[in-house]
């Protein structure tokens, strides 16, 4: 397979650990460089920057990052400033923490801080985002949505994303909030989109490929739509339960992981006979993991 | 297809409703004889029977049943005594209430009334259940399980259920609380199920020949295994996640439908092209639905 021209992508559900082993934190500051990692931490989606970069300097120091950055967008004329775009461009990994996906696209969309970023990422560097940071990462993010709920057209409001990973609609915080009715909700209304639905402290890293290993504590849930026979999404109503026939459902633990070009699931075997085969730039699993 | 010689199941995913048009309770009563209608209520698995009673009772009055039974079972004693077998024989409809799933079975599983109650679903009674009620319809049974969690093996306590509906596990309060990890938990140790998972105010109507449609305002979850290619559940340590490639999921709202035997989705069309070929023993909807 021919590697696309960028940087990983490591997308997580929220709530990662931060005390423990680290485990998805760890492997992102590993792909940033490891002891030589420059982090800039953006903290647009949180309305309490303070506390978020505090908390995120703590455990990134901890894990032995060289330089910890944080990239303050209060409001979006931060976006057009020389500073944030300044730390963005020395930055090896860049971190998108958690709030409210819409505050970081609405904030940084078409400004000079979305194209530093967009072109770190061209050029390699790796990109991490969590709950809120994770939804932004494809061409349409979710934005809003009711739990627990069987899938409508009104359960989801969707918008356009940082169109870093595409083919995409990614969830977070899946399980843990029974969202997959919203995501079947996105998947219906265009079955060409593969769902991605990532648990809590659980993440995917996204290579270059297009292939994606789960790294964390839970699932994550691929939801393929290309074998779909049917929806009614087109006429049915806002709040109307749709109908959706032939979703193809994997359940993916660490280790284990997909495809998205091929559309196929992988197991841990397959990642192991690449690494042994030397073909890939996968992820190397931190120290003692 | 030779329809076996047993009555309809209505399998509804609690709460539904019993005060507005009562859609799902209506067909149930047209299923049993409509103003013929002699039903018998099994409070069996719940711990205040008589305010579950009076409830049904006001119900199933309102729409019209010639005669409304009650079978309390509140120890297992209870399914030894002749009154209970009566009404259970007399009854043109028998319907077993929420509450917990287990309570049913331990008093009911090898008794008398069991014996009765199956007896009496060879000969063509209707059978329905709610919530717990629903959960006992198939071979095997889920007694309890996290909410909004990623499958585990420990997530999911499964039990023997009354063996009324062959190859399938049923949820219930599917989308509302969340349910989709327990069953595929389920689904896991043995993809040669079928996971039902019902909405609240939402019911499958399973007719003798194995298909059946949904009727009421949310949705039913088929999760069919039989095209899993990959699944850890033997090897999985009780509190891991699994991992589970290639699993189908069909969503159906109201009038769509499932052929259990075929694996395949049904939408509403399958259902009027039967009606009118006259070949079906189709649910006739109540008036003005």
């Amino acid at each position: 397979l021919a590697e696309r021209e960028h940087g990983n992508l490591v997308i997580i559900g929220g709530a990662e650990d931060k005390r423990g082993p680290c485990v998805i934190l760890r492997q992102f500051v590993e792909l940033a460089g490891g002891d030589e990692a420059v982090v800039a931490v953006i903290t647009a989606a949180t309305e309490d920057p303070d506390a978020v970069s505090r908390s995120y300097r703590d455990v990134f120091e901890r894990l032995g990052v060289r330089e910890l950055l944080i990239v303050r967008v209060d409001r979006r004329a931060d976006a057009f400033e020389r500073e944030p775009v300044d730390r963005v461009e020395r930055a090896s990994g860049l971190f998108f923490t958690g709030g409210d996906q819409l505050r970081i696209t609405s904030a940084i969309g078409g400004t000079p801080l979305y194209d530093a970023l967009y072109k770190a990422y061209e050029k390699g560097t790796v990109i991490a985002g969590t709950s809120a940071g994770a939804s932004v990462m494809s061409d349409t993010m979710i934005v809003g949505g009711e739990d627990d709920e069987a899938p409508k057209l009104c359960t989801t409001a969707m918008a356009p994303g940082m169109g870093l990973l595409r083919q995409v609609v990614v969830d977070q915080h899946f399980a843990q909030r029974g969202r997959i009715g919203r995501l079947l909700s996105a998947l219906a209304q265009n079955p060409f989109v593969i769902g991605v639905g990532v648990d809590e402290d659980t993440a995917i890293v996204v290579r270059p490929s297009g292939v994606f290993q789960v790294v964390g504590s839970q699932t994550v849930t691929v939801l393929d739509g290309r074998a779909v026979v049917h929806t009614n999404a087109s006429e049915s109503s806002p709040s109307e339960p749709l109908a959706l026939f032939g979703v193809i459902l994997h359940i993916l633990p660490t280790g284990h992981g997909y495809d998205l070009t091929r559309r196929t699931p992988l197991g841990p075997g397959d990642f192991q006979s690449e690494e042994r085969a030397g073909k890939s730039n996968m992820a190397k699993g931190p120290r003692g993991q």
